[in-house]
């Protein structure tokens, strides 16, 4: 029995926007994300999605507004809320949302992954 | 709309193993604990706990081991394996468990805070 340390997980992700399990809690995962440029509009019908940046500048655009994070800072984009994440410069962050939520909504582009590639 | 800084939150708890909750994201809560000293032996029937050392060192002990954590280990605690988390020195703690999970466990003791008093 050892802890797995998240810096360390993050080496292991070589793309961006491409989320990596680490971490299985009850009926969530714990992911990371290695960020830069803009992501895609989405939002979740049922599930709330943490986002908390280990490294890095991250903004969440919204509607109507968008907010800038910045290292330890954390955000809950709430159930059904358009969003799209950008990072102009590498950001690493952790998101924390329920097994069943799928990473870009229920959009499919050529970045979405499904969980067994997100298992990896 | 702005984001919240786990740094500035943990300015607030001024009491060792006294869990503050910081965010709701589904049907889980993260907290953050200052951990110093022994806390107590418990285990949650049906949950998972999620241990991610923010600063400082942690240790997790166990029946029949124990694990060390530094600064951005993290480990689960799966249900049912009876833990006593210790920290030597000033340890800074996120927790992510489920809303019901009670953070002694079924003991009831002298620090045992209910959810209304985590919350604070």
């Amino acid at each position: 029995m050892k802890p797995d340390n998240i810096i360390e997980k993050f080496s292991e992700v070589t793309e961006y926007w491409s989320p990596k399990i680490i971490a299985e809690v009850n009926d969530s995962y714990v992911k990371i994300v290695k960020a830069k440029g803009e992501f895609v509009w989405y939002n979740h019908e049922e599930e709330d999605e943490l986002f908390y940046i280990i490294k890095g500048e991250f903004i969440l655009k919204f509607e109507d507004s968008e907010i800038k994070l910045k290292e330890n800072d954390f955000y809950i984009v709430p159930k059904k809320i358009n969003h799209c994440p950008v990072a102009k410069e590498e950001c690493w962050v952790m998101v924390i949302e329920k097994k069943s939520t799928k990473h870009t909504g229920d959009l499919i582009t050529d970045i979405t992954k499904d969980i067994q590639q997100q298992l990896r």
